[in-house]
């Protein structure tokens, strides 16, 4: 399949521009295209559709960098309770009860909304990794799956054997080895993912220093805070990446400079759950490459890049008293280029750029919230919602389009399976 | 036209309850019915439409109860730079260019947002306040005029005169007396705002405590708070509503209290404007009377009552390190009864009730960001966005619905006028 993109608003976060009257082709997966409208090439480009982007925004999809997509099932179950109740009550309970048919329509539910507000990319980490990467193979969605020791021991499976019976020759799915926190996983399980992990040549993720309490805890029983106790267990010996990182001092800065650890900054899961605020401004002044995620829609409760490029930008310029850092343009970075380097795929997503996958979205320019443009870069980032998303392509496949998922996808089932399940797992958790 | 609503989930925001499958009747511009939908009298009303809302949500229509509509022409005109720059390089200039035109069809542009997004009612306090009053007027939404002492002494025209000369005959137009802020309006102007109120028995509103600058400049010129100061003045003797109150100490809850003084919570601008938390949680607590506004799309950059929601309720979770404050209920009662008490218009509007105002707003329960709905208040609060809203109706006419604007409602001609507007002001001044 060949598609040509004219009309396009591109912006090119790499290099802070917009480049206005663009062509884009696209042939099967790839981006083979960049340049003006009038460029020859592109001119003389035979394309089995032409999509007339009409000045709209293009840019690369969003890259969602620590999300639990089948907890879209446990959206706005048992807010606003204490945070401990909130888990050890209610969450943790009601999981126990999941099924691999949840997760995989879940995962899927989850997968709507995000293609919806313009993710083409989850990092997920969940129960059942074979439902995970069957829902994103079937919506054609990219996915890194997260796989390994979650929060219970009996469903813990040795990485290895799981790791080989998944699928491998899928261009949408690569993996990352998963510990979920320091404070769920013994040593012996950190020391293991990391076994498996430089085995298999797999990148790592996990939850670190996202509450006060883990600190205090961690500190008190190994006189190290949470960093410095991976670094000893060798966890960023391989390309880490971790999540929520909301109490991070200026000495944990310095381990994760030295090994190059990604840090997937989740402000609306954080605000929500009563963390904290991620000095995530300091973070990047240090050199730490910052991307964003969602978390799960239990704690969000939404799934939409637009509110975590938005906030945070506005946490950071509340907490410090300053409006001219944490510009647009870098928002925007950070959804796309960033989350990409964290999920190394930088050479492959995350820019409209020759070679790479045609991840691509469209934000329109013409909605009532979007006008007037003074600044393409402030209204995607301050004022875009996901209702502007007009198109969403993963590896050249569109997936969505004004309003209406591609036929293949079957939103009914989707919503019909999901309704039956988060129902009987209340009933047979009796949350 | 009477108009019967069947099938509604009712959210009662005074009794934080859902009221599944109601009927709601509306003749012209009220409610007349309120009621399960098996109703002998729901039943027997012979309706001009018969709306089936199978099952969405239907609740008031929001108040956003601190607008400067007209803004939205400068909606993301320089962003990320420091705010005093933002105020007196750019806005501060630009402003000096508007023409009478210009603000009606800026405050239309903003109300097209604001209808697509659930708000009903805006007090707008703006340059012009005709051009305000002709703008709601000819779109049909609700508005209390902010009129008065702005911040160039060449715009300043008697208060009397001109609220002498706008509509008085109008359901969808009231008034209130306004002073910009204490640092842009000497004591004189602040006096004489305070007399006319007196003499037309109009509340009052003001810009109160929203910097650390503001408060430092006012207790080295006064040795008073900017509360306290405004006391002095009877500023507070008749009903006032104060905006933003950022920074607002506890013998100021006391002044507050005891003149029933209401606040305008703004924390989208307040975070994107760098000002900081308002500690909106302390100051329910000691019974004052919080609403919610959006401030201008200048420096917000969105006229979302769902981001004000939300944004409310997790800056108090994440500043306070607690998940059980600031409640879904609570908050979409902030959003509605509360602004309704804070423009006086309790009795008319806020609530889904017999002989209310028909102001009321449909929000879809169908969308994949709302499934599954483990909770209608958490949805509302937390996952919805303006693009749930698939109904807007203000005083018993319907502005918007299913994604179209009512037929009366010109937006073509509003965009293109807003278009032209900004290119000759962004001309003129130079920015």
């Amino acid at each position: 399949m060949k598609i040509k993109i004219v009309n396009a608003t591109i912006l090119d976060v790499e290099n802070s521009k917009v480049l206005e009257k663009y062509t884009v082709c696209i042939e099967d997966s790839t981006i083979t295209f960049v340049g003006e409208n009038d460029n020859l090439f592109s001119q003389a480009f035979v394309a089995d559709r032409i999509i007339d982007f009409e000045d709209d925004i293009l840019c690369a999809g969003f890259v969602n960098a620590h999300a639990h997509n089948a907890m879209s099932l446990f959206r706005g179950l048992k807010d606003d309770v204490e945070l401990q109740q909130w888990l050890y009550e209610n969450m943790f309970v009601i999981e126990k009860y999941l099924q691999p048919d949840d997760v995989f329509y879940g995962t899927q539910l989850g997968l709507l909304e995000s293609i919806k507000s313009g993710i083409t990319t989850n990092l997920d980490a969940y129960f059942f990794p074979k439902s995970i990467v069957d829902a994103n193979i079937k919506l054609g969605t990219r996915c890194v799956c997260a796989l390994g020791a979650t929060l219970y021991e009996d469903r813990y499976k040795s990485l290895k054997e799981e790791y080989i019976s998944l699928p491998h020759n899928n261009d949408l799915v690569s993996y990352m080895a998963y510990a979920h926190s320091i404070y769920t996983i013994d040593t012996k399980g950190l020391e293991d993912t990391v076994f498996i992990a430089k085995e298999f040549n797999l990148p790592m993720h996990i939850h670190v220093s996202e509450t006060l309490g883990e600190i205090g805890d961690c500190v008190g029983k190994y006189n190290k805070t949470p960093v410095q106790l991976l670094q000893n267990i060798g966890f960023f010996e391989h390309k880490c990446l971790i999540a929520h990182s909301v109490y991070i001092d200026k000495d944990d800065y310095d381990i994760l400079n030295q090994h190059n650890v990604s840090v997937a900054h989740c402000p609306a899961s954080n605000m929500k759950l009563g963390s904290g605020i991620a000095p995530i401004y300091s973070m990047l002044q240090a050199n730490i490459n910052v991307c964003l995620g969602t978390d799960g829609a239990a704690s969000n409760n939404s799934l939409d890049m637009f509110r975590e490029m938005y906030l945070a930008s506005l946490l950071q310029k509340v907490n410090l008293h300053q409006t001219d850092i944490m510009s647009a343009p870098f928002m925007l970075q950070m959804a796309t280029l960033n989350g990409a380097k964290a999920l190394n795929l930088q050479d492959k997503i995350g820019e409209v750029k020759v070679g790479y996958k045609a991840d691509l979205i469209r934000i329109s320019t013409k909605d009532v919230n979007m006008i007037p443009i003074n600044d393409y870069y402030s209204n995607v980032v301050y004022s875009a919602k996901p209702e502007n998303v007009k198109m969403t392509m993963v590896n050249g496949q569109i997936l969505y389009e004004n309003g209406k998922f591609a036929d293949f996808i079957d939103v009914e089932k989707i919503v019909f399976e999901c309704n039956k399940a988060i129902k009987r797992l209340k009933n047979e958790s009796k949350i």
